[in-house]
């Protein structure tokens, strides 16, 4: 284990050096084609060419190492994580991923090892999407899913995806040469924090991600009747804050009763000029639904929907729903999340299996591969702002069963 | 009636010239001091001057119309209401009652009438607050209860209120000498709109106002644990929204138990760094309480603390609770309402007692006076925006018990 303290040690200390990469002189913000941006991707290319990678930075501004087996017509698996941030972001959302790869390789190298597999290890240019306000445009790119359309998108001072990609010496019509087909790909592993408390919960250091959740966001109006908080009778009112609230209550219950298979969250409220005297007309929210399951997903927003409707009724209000954004869910690789239960067993760790909540790059690479995660416990769950944590012991352990992983992968593919 | 339609068509007209004159083109705004507020002084001036009244502006901006009684020693009753709005206000909060009661004096001066008091008609230049963000600023300088301190207070540009005082014509240091003597005061007579539907839902004209509602408001601060709304499980969550929620719901229950002994809001609610993704850690609110009765304010402040302490409880969430505004109830006179419910009465209506959850400036005439008020029906209670409204039949109602009202209370002094 001493060796593993000593590499997660290493770890850390690049994962705090690329933190120090920012916008900004008081936080971590590093968004899509900032020089701050640019600058990090010049450190990480220069950490995956000591590793012995064959590096680059393509041209959406993934850097991209490649180390080639000797096997001809052998497969690819890619090893990533993303490398752009939240504004105010903590140090190892995505980081933590791409330099525990780099960090794997190197030692792998060490080994004389000869790979049965091509490895691609890349650090994806844009997963949380802050600047362009479009997700997943590094992971979008190598998947060969990347609109087009999108070149016209433009950040918040005007500047467009396409002149910003020419800004990181990228360029915009070259796009799809940096695909990897769906014929080359072996699968893809993706180390990152949890961003939930369920490990931290547990006292366990890893989890195996069984699925991303698909997500469904509804905006929801409700529309009473204004008046004066000191003469209307509460019979006669139409307070449309009191509906709002019968409806978050109602959605917080419908999610705990489905268990593990749903989460809901009114995240948003806002009234419509609201004053401390003034019954509240009208209350806009948004609502989040999150679920492994389509079939779960349909039916909490049609059960939802219903009662907000009868919410209304009741209360002689109307509502108005409109969904503003749906994903599907995304099952991980049966065999690479058995290989990976394999390794977190061989490590010493017990097996946990998780689905994820939040979004992730692997939700893109499984339109055209088979794609596993492996899950880090994070500080109290508490993700995107700076008291984001994980302690060595657990980069420890990660890093350990990452290195099981990749060795029982490469013994699977000798056989074949 | 014929000539209660007349006269109330006339009424009507004045209150049309009056809300032409306004700060805004294209809405109703007139605040204390502004260059809409000094014109629309002048034309109620020059109003009460017609009406056989000697008129002046006192140093508060209060146009004052006196009639003075030819008895030694005559006392005097105030008839009043205010000029000032809200801003994009309708055209009676106000105006109803100022310019009935000109049309009440030119009708009496018509009879020849031997006054066996004094009758002060005053049209407060300060009801709404909007401009310095304190009440009563007219009818607390006629009550002798004027806070010198407030001449520090600065509008939104800076402005004091001295200064503004100064605008207007009037001298700061001599607003003492605008009060009426305690001893002097009959009593004080207001009509004004109901700004609640309880006339307009019961098909009545007008109602005798028995009581003021103290009024008692608490900011409520809800603080949870924010987190990714995709990775926290129901379970793990202290989301203070859905805390504020169940606060809301409590709320409107245990206002609805109270019956019509008080009337309870939450009329604002904000998110302390809201996104759809997050749960929300920290929610403030507003929580307005009023009630005609001391005892069921106090009660009612008290057990909804309990209430909201009690969720954050079984929530693992902590509660701040701030009051910030605490005010009284008045009650109406005895006398003076029953002389007032005996004009309703030979006037032809049904007599209709109501509690007003609305401030008016009779609160602050109370510490010096008795106060009576009639309240007029305004189309589905609506106020304080550009639909109140009142119709023609129902200001000749009014004129035709406010009539009755001054000749019975000349009845009544005249055998003393």
């Amino acid at each position: 284990m001493e060796n593993y303290l000593h590499r997660a040690n290493n770890i850390l200390a690049r994962i705090q050096e690329l933190a120090c990469i920012s916008e900004d002189a008081h936080c971590i913000t590093r968004t899509f084609g900032s020089p701050a941006f640019i600058s990090g991707c010049s450190r990480v290319l220069s950490w995956m060419q000591e590793a012995g990678l064959d590096a680059r930075i393509d041209n959406i501004g993934n850097v991209r190492g490649r180390w080639n087996s000797q096997q001809p017509a052998a497969k690819t698996l890619v090893i990533a994580s993303h490398i752009d941030t939240v504004r105010n972001a903590g140090r190892f959302d995505g980081p933590l991923g791409v330099i525990m790869g780099i960090d794997l390789i190197h030692w792998l190298h060490q080994e004389d090892i000869q790979l049965p597999f091509n490895i691609e290890l890349i650090a994806f240019s844009d997963e949380e999407g802050v600047r362009f306000h479009t997700t997943y445009l590094g992971s979008n790119t190598v998947a060969g899913s990347f609109d087009i359309s999108l070149l016209q998108q433009t950040d918040d001072t005007g500047i467009t995806l396409r002149d910003a990609i020419k800004t990181i010496g990228g360029d915009p019509a070259l796009l799809a040469n940096d695909a990897i087909p769906a014929e080359e790909w072996l699968g893809y592993f993706e180390i990152h924090i949890e961003q939930g408390p369920v490990l931290y919960e547990e006292q366990l250091p890893v989890a195996i991600v069984q699925s991303i959740a698909g997500q469904q966001r509804v905006r929801v109006k409700f529309n009473g009747i204004s008046g004066h908080a000191g003469t209307v009778p509460m019979d006669m009112r139409q307070d449309a804050l009191c509906a709002a609230a019968e409806f978050i209550l109602a959605t917080e219950r419908y999610a705990a009763h489905q268990k593990e298979a749903l989460l809901a969250t009114v995240g948003t409220l806002q009234i419509t000029d609201a004053a401390s005297n003034v019954i509240p007309g009208e209350v806009t929210c948004t609502l989040d639904i999150r679920s492994p399951e389509q079939t779960v997903l349909k039916k909490a927003r049609k059960s939802l929907k219903e009662i907000a409707a009868q919410i209304c009724d009741e209360r002689q209000l109307t509502a108005d729903w409109d969904i503003i954004q749906k994903t599907k869910p995304v099952a991980c690789d049966t065999a690479l999340s058995h290989l990976l239960a394999q390794a977190v067993s061989a490590a010493g760790y017990n097996v946990k299996n998780l689905h994820s909540g939040a979004g992730h790059d692997a939700v893109t690479i499984a339109a055209v591969a088979p794609v596993c995660m492996l899950f880090v416990r994070c500080y109290k769950g508490i993700s995107h702002q700076p008291l984001e944590n994980v302690e060595v012991p657990d980069i420890a352990a990660a890093v350990k069963v990452a290195d099981h992983f990749i060795h029982r992968l490469t013994e699977v593919y000798k056989k074949r």
